[in-house]
């Protein structure tokens, strides 16, 4: 048997597992320090009541013969998907249930998607950039070009004719930067990837953010339907990341060489998938009802009162910054003129408040760094606090 | 963009569509009759009272800040892993937990596994086959040989040197068939991995069902840690099918070209999979506490009873069948020379007795038809009345 040779090539990252190590050694030798957390991208509020609720009932549905679920269908649950139909029509989308597949979350989809597509497709990813992105397609062993997210652009790459790709990954509001596309700029990709015949694969995971009239979904813009796939979650809207819900849109006018994209994915899904569990798809479900939804909004209200406590302090130590507006993300340029590493250590050795550093997402990463507001309230306020102290001029 | 090609040499099979056509025009016809389902391999008993407590507790601390879970370990939570690893100590089997992988379903990794194998290695699948090993390598480009499945041969087939290949399907207790592997047949197969450099995909599916001394785990069997990654699932073992979890054990030996499967998996999963649900991997632990265990064993003993009421329907008829015993399938050979489509009209329009035409999972399967043990005694007592009336000499 020959291995999947490709694997040879998906670079190893230890960004995370860096981080936990100087960490964990800066606390053996400080065990009386206390060290704030604002790096990794994961939610602290619990789920919402309506959720839990909902959840209860399923569980119980399980547990009695008459209202006990086996096999679903592998594209989610008709009451689900007709909820995020209803979510889509309310910032008027128009989508068929048939182009809505409920999954176990957007990192299983952002994978597997590409089953659909030919290896010898090319790939075209922002810099810095979410490294599933790249590593899924090294193992299928496709060529990717970078395109450059800088302070120039605000960190959103707009089409280059000398950057042509087959797939094009467009992630907005942005991981890492928080930067988010208006619908004009997207209107500008979807022209070039219907002239150039390819497929962008749009990452909506923190849609929920946008508060400002920057696009939620690609397909609030004309013409996305003839090119554009859009992944999106429940983990950041709804605190999902531990329970595992997600959902992709593939609209029926998705056809190459005579292959309707849609039908490529339910064939995909019905026969490498099994569909998520019942009780989460109730949960999920809850999302959308009108309680859940006014729960859901109470817990993105915290996390953007913490980002703009990150973004006012940014302000005030005169740090230049993207995100924090439609994002839970504020991604800071390291003052002077340190590495994404000498900033992280000297937070964490200085004032204890642990960051991501920005190169660990590409090249243009270096010399940035990323925050995140999904922290508690108390710990932002403190870590804001401590940061003033040490980096205000 | 080009699309994957290969689709377009996916088969259509219609099996269940048609057979749900079928019903319903009949009973558009004849609404006053009642159809007796013995057909789909979906379990019908709720879950276990220890499974439901367990996700109720799961989902009341997802409710909580103090206990409220965010992103899990990709490969599941080590609660889960260590308590699979000990229900594998007490078959004599020894597992690392790092070579147990949680999943939401065998039928997820049943895909996703290959992943991890060039496209042009070569595939062995037994005829009659579950298509689902088929159609994903279909889906890749690989090149697929059959191995006969026959009454000749129980059913089980065995090495035969003129048809080698790099990747083995072995499936047992067997879907369709029913028929098990003894542990020296499998040790046969172990063999010709090895001298092949072949791996052996290894479904587990039904272990559970297995009550005399057929294998329950490929590593029962020596050598089988060189050649062999074992799919099991909680879905026939704890009335899973709705709730979605499995699990997949890589064995460490398993180095093909110096690259290790077990690490190849751990870095698919970690890339495009984000675990299976913390309220799932509660109740899936929940299985393997004394409670659990106890009901399970319950609920099996269950459906055992209704594979033994429908083989011992079958001896009655003096109609030849495998399975029965060690699996939920009873899997017979179509009386008077009928076809299984010709069969499965014949019991739907005389008795409303509905299996599954045996030819929709492979040639070999002509002439058969698979009856299930997932029904109510209720129905498995009064289908088999009818099917001696109908069938008995």
């Amino acid at each position: 048997m020959k291995p999947n040779y490709n694997y040879k090539n998906v670079a190893e990252t230890y960004l995370f597992s860096n981080i936990a190590k100087k960490v964990n050694a800066y606390l053996a030798e400080n065990p009386e320090k206390s060290v704030l957390r604002l790096g990794i991208g994961d939610v602290t509020l619990p789920l919402a009541p309506a959720v839990i609720e909902a959840m209860h009932e399923a569980v119980d549905e399980m547990g009695k013969k008459e209202t006990f679920k086996g096999y679903g269908p592998e594209q989610g649950y008709a009451f689900l998907r007709e909820s995020i139909q209803a979510y889509y029509a309310r910032r008027g989308v128009t989508l068929s249930t048939d182009e809505i597949f409920v999954s176990d979350g957007a990192k299983s989809d952002c994978g597997n998607i590409l089953d659909l597509f030919g290896t010898e497709n090319s790939v075209l990813v922002p810099d810095p950039v979410y490294p599933v992105y790249v590593d899924t397609n090294v193992m299928a062993g496709r060529k990717i070009s970078y395109m450059q997210a800088t302070k120039e652009n605000g960190f959103l790459p707009m089409p280059d004719e000398a950057l042509k790709a087959d797939i094009i990954y467009l992630c907005s509001p942005n991981n890492p930067t928080g930067a988010a596309y208006s619908k004009a700029q997207l209107k500008e990709w979807v022209d070039f990837a219907i002239a150039n015949n390819a497929v962008i694969l749009y990452d909506a995971a923190y849609e929920c953010f946008v508060t400002d009239d920057a696009a939620r979904s690609i397909f609030e813009v004309e013409g996305a339907r003839k090119c554009a796939i859009e992944l999106c979650s429940f983990s950041k809207t709804a605190g999902f990341t531990g329970t595992r819900c997600g959902y992709t849109v593939v609209p029926e006018e998705l056809v190459f060489d005579g292959m309707s994209l849609r039908k490529m994915w339910l064939r995909r899904q019905t026969t490498k998938f099994n569909g998520v569990s019942y009780i989460v798809q109730k949960g999920a479900a809850a999302v959308f009802t009108e309680a859940g939804e006014k729960q859901i909004q109470d817990n993105l209200a915290y996390y953007r009162e913490n980002a703009k406590l990150i973004a006012a302090c940014m302000d005030e130590c005169g740090i230049a910054y993207t995100g924090g507006k439609n994002s839970p993300y504020i991604w800071l340029q390291c003052p002077s003129g340190m590495t994404s590493w000498e900033f992280f250590d000297y937070l964490l050795k200085e004032i204890q408040v642990v960051g991501t550093p920005g190169s660990g997402f590409g090249r243009n990463g270096e010399g940035f760094f990323r925050l995140t507001a999904f922290g508690s309230r108390e710990t932002t306020i403190e870590a804001c606090k401590r940061m003033k102290a040490l980096l205000k001029k």
